[in-house]
């Protein structure tokens, strides 16, 4: 498997554009395109969240084919509580793609991302889809990701490139953050495209199963939002023998390049979480099942008071065991070890001791690695989050609806 | 029933003092003794936190007992993650005290509450319980509740005299705050006194009745601590016919003032929320259950979006029904309905479109409540907490351990 520098174009059959429709006040991209030269088997996994948007609702109904060819999106707008229009104004958006695309409505994902409860502003949006499709090209992978893009701070893309039965296979990824971000699938808008030939339904559970270890194992505020999706598209161009099945020999080798595609991804999307001036990587080991040690990184993640320490610099132990206390994890208390950047903090439950001093360097990095055993088996999980700034709370202060 | 300005003290039998022992940083006020001049009937509810503190193994021993007289209490250190040096710390407090107050150290609750991790420094500590025991009086609930605190920008008591079977009787109490606050009994320290007669086994259901209605409604920051522990002692003094159960013509009166007590102390606790601006009320009604309720209303006060937005002053409503609808409560989507300070924002899922300038003064407010109709039921909760600051990251980024 090679990491390789693409967008969404990378994969052979695919371009896609984004334009500046006048839907975001800042005058940015706004609305995007994908599409793939011929169909392409797809795969989704939508927001958990039962005030779901009503892309999201047009969006699973697209999931129910074996193949889709396009994905059309803005950003500005996340066209949520907005009751039967808001429904109405995404098949609308997914009507006028497919009819300037030349395909089925039937065969277009829709997506939305920005201010909940607002209806889209149909005019701009229409002339920007037009805009975009006139634009699709492959050369235009970055607009494309500038356009799915709100306060994210950097773009997010990953793509790597593997050999399946002898033809080159390319699987390439774009995602957007950067608040709202709690697992329950998913936490942002995130599209992979690949020249893979895989079977529709083993494509969907690939999809799932590489979200459930990628995207949703990411935490910023710990906010499910309404318009999460992430939709994958592999349209077989790279005319590989197709991949039936997970028991295929060349399964593994696909889903190893998805998971790291979505994996990239999901990181970069802690990384560049609202305010964040850490990326922090939360290692749960020693624990009964997958599950606990998930819940108890979680909790970890997800805590303010540790994400305050961190951003402190401030080497707090006590919060972390504390956060993994009360996960509901099982644990055996006076076993517990805790490390912080491979510097062992706890053990058997109690201080170390470390110095401040020998421990400030690792604080002061940017990137912290830290290692909770529960002591109660020897299922692990990671989880990935940031701090909690004073720029997390002025950026969600004083971005008024 | 009638509040009344008064201290731990005043419920006949009792006397209390506050002492500075040197074990905070600061100076001030750390280590209290509560003593009841006869043996009193005790309820207690303790954190659900695996990684509880050495202080709450001891004083789960002490609640087992039908009574108890005492309850020794330090702060500016919590002696949690201390392994069996920190219990046999705590022990020692528990027989230090009983000794000098002439009990049985069964007798005794102790308690801690500060900086996790440490060991007790049992010099100071020692020498300050024996300078409370000599300070005890009528007139020391003020130092007492003095010597609780840490973070709280102000003392939190309450206290409301009722008439049982023609006798005077008061309940009254104290607690600390101010962080790492979240349910699951208990999130803090909070101490009540009565010279009610109740049977002990009555007492103690009554308790965990109180908490589940009051601090367990109460989220601050989402982390439930390892020293959460709230302690009822009622010596009987008022000489009321005891209660001997829920069924008794006087329970429900004296439940209603433990009840109203609890509820004033969870209150402040959230109104003392650390680096609040805000105090905010989450009512939401038309659940399928109370559990769902207090789901929805949990989700929608924990959620830093939420939080942020109420700091920035911002009617944000799309954050609060996108908090609901995450939380996992039953709801009908299209039909829910959200009012802030009784202004009605959202009505079958949908924009209601008031003019921020109609909405800016209920924002201004100190005080804000919020209504959210899931239009799934009858059942309804309601939880308590605070905004989200600047100030919180401040005060939990530089509080160093």
């Amino acid at each position: 498997m090679k990491k390789i520098d693409g967008w969404l174009t990378a994969p052979q059959g695919f371009i896609a554009a984004g334009v500046k429709a006048g839907i975001k006040v800042s005058g940015n991209h706004d609305v995007a395109v994908i599409y793939s030269a011929v169909p392409a088997a797809c795969g989704a996994v939508f927001t958990q969240n039962k005030m779901c948007a009503a892309p999201v609702l047009v969006s699973r109904e697209v999931n129910k084919e074996a193949s889709a060819q396009a994905i059309v999106v803005n950003s500005g707008c996340a066209n949520a509580c907005t009751g039967e229009q808001g429904i109405a104004d995404a098949k609308k958006m997914q009507a006028y793609a497919a009819e300037l695309l030349g395909i089925e409505p039937q065969q277009v994902f829709v997506c939305s991302t920005g201010v909940i409860g607002q209806f889209l502003p149909m005019d701009k949006l229409l002339t920007g889809i037009a805009d975009a499709v006139d634009s699709l090209d492959e050369n235009e992978g970055e607009s494309c990701a500038l356009a799915i893009q709100t306060t994210d701070t950097f773009v997010k893309k990953a793509a790597y490139e593997v050999t399946i039965g002898g033809k080159k296979v390319t699987v390439a990824g774009i995602a957007k953050g950067a608040g709202m971000i709690h697992p329950n699938m998913a936490t942002m808008l995130t599209f992979i495209t690949t020249d893979a030939a895989v079977a529709p339904d083993v494509l969907k559970r690939a999809v799932k199963a590489a979200a459930d270890k990628s995207f949703n194992m990411v935490v910023v505020d710990g906010d499910t939002s309404t318009n999460d999706s992430m939709i994958v598209l592999a349209n077989g161009l790279a005319e590989n023998e197709i991949i039936i099945s997970e028991e295929h020999p060349d399964y593994p080798v696909f889903f190893e390049a998805l998971l790291a595609c979505a994996t990239d991804l999901a990181k970069m999307i802690a990384r560049d979480g609202e305010g964040a001036t850490k990326f922090l990587e939360v290692n749960v080991t020693g624990a009964a099942s997958w599950e606990d040690a998930k819940t108890a990184a979680m909790a970890i993640a997800k805590s303010p008071l540790v994400k305050t320490a961190f951003f402190g610099e401030d080497p707090n132990w006590g919060r972390i065991v504390c956060a993994a206390g009360y996960s509901g994890a099982q644990m055996t208390a006076e076993k517990v070890n805790l490390s912080i950047g491979g510097i062992r903090l706890v053990e058997n439950g109690m201080n170390c001791n470390i110095p401040a001093s020998e421990l400030a360097p690792i604080m002061a990095e940017h990137d912290i690695s830290m290692t909770v055993d529960l002591a109660a088996g020897d299922a692990e999980a990671t989880v990935w989050t940031c701090d909690f700034s004073y720029e997390y709370v002025k950026i969600n202060g004083e971005y008024h609806t």
